[in-house]
């Protein structure tokens, strides 16, 4: 009887390939299975990050998903990309799953965990956050001492994200793309638009850290907005 | 005239040595100078993660803080480091300064940071966090497509927490330590104990996950609660 292999949630970090930790490297470049999301088709940024660190003869399964605005063809093909892992991981065999950014903070690598923790033994590896990178490329402390920080996804409703504006301290607005617009709009209307920093695609080509006001009309998907709260007085 | 040196803040991650990205570990290893805190003349946590990178002839500046519950000698401590640093970096050498998870969220390096950016060239080099190392020890994902997180220090009085509590979509409770007690109650009074995972020294020896309600009474100052949402309906 063969022993089932291990399914490893690896953090792969913002983007650049420098960023990722010794343990994902090191797993990465002595994984035989790889597997990793691509959306509608299109390249991989996962796999784009770690381009340099796959074998030759590495196998990988790539779990396409739909465009995300529909719930059930979604979830078929995270169970389907479920189930080739979960026959390699029968067979004995490890799988290595890439994450952009960290495994469990707005990861998908959360669908697969859910299909696969409660019959095989997983190992997740944490990653570097899009939201620190963040912070680390404008040069701007997110939260000191005793501050709460507040992380908030850009396309939630007015009035929730209205509401998580009023209640944090410091606050990051995520995946603002397309909603650049209205998060600047609520911002504004809060008196929060002239400590705000616009940062899109941390740490990688293209990258812009910006005060919210000049930022561009239409902003990347990979963009975020950091509101720190007012200077802290022990600095 | 000789260029001025860099000052790196790098974040080195939770405590296990193999979450340092590629990238910490290599400025560490080629550094001449690195600088880190100390508390009260204990050994350097920070220096104990990244030990077995230090080169023999590497110059070391230790910032010495006292017990950080009052301001001005902690204040006078990161004014004497700072100018340390500043002679190294005006005679035209690099110093990288070791910070534990990440430099500028809750790091001290924000001290160093506020002293020196005006003066010289600046970077930072993000890092894993305490807090998604905690999610990945605990098996517990954070925060799913459109959910908020709050990070909220456990020091915080309590009328102040509540607030926080009630206002957050998922909720992670940091620096928990001697303040367990306190925070499980109002985790408690608000019905949320239930859901609540305790986690302790994660990535290092003697760590700890457990269900909130089995907490041990005194808590580690490495302690955190984390409180996911329900779970989300995708998964």
């Amino acid at each position: 009887m063969t022993a089932t292999g291990i399914l490893y949630g690896v953090g792969i970090g913002p983007g650049d390939p420098d960023l990722i930790t010794r343990k994902a490297a090191r797993l990465i470049e002595s994984a035989a299975i790889i597997a990793y999301p691509t959306l509608a088709g299109a390249a991989s940024f996962a796999r784009s990050i770690v381009a340099g660190l796959i074998g030759p003869g590495t196998c990988e399964i790539v779990i396409d998903l739909p465009m995300l605005t529909e719930r059930e063809p979604a979830q078929a093909a995270y169970d389907a990309g479920a189930a080739r892992i979960a026959a390699e991981l029968t067979a004995g065999r490890d799988v290595v799953v890439l994450c952009e950014g960290d495994p469990l903070f707005y990861g998908s690598f959360m669908y697969l965990h859910a299909r696969l923790a409660g019959r095989f033994r997983v190992e997740v590896v944490p990653g570097v956050t899009s939201i620190t990178a963040c912070a680390a490329r404008a040069g701007l402390p997110l939260a000191a001492r005793n501050q709460a920080v507040t992380v908030v996804p850009g396309p939630l409703p007015d009035d929730v994200l209205r509401q998580h504006i009023r209640s944090a301290d410091a606050l990051v607005l995520m995946k603002v793309g397309r909603h650049l617009g209205r998060v600047r709009a609520l911002l504004e209307a809060e008196g929060l638009a002239d400590r705000a920093v616009y940062v899109a695609r941390a740490t990688l080509d293209g990258e812009e850290c910006l005060p919210l006001r000049a930022a561009p009309e239409a902003a990347p998907y990979f963009s975020m907005i950091l509101v720190p709260k007012e200077a802290d007085p022990w600095l």
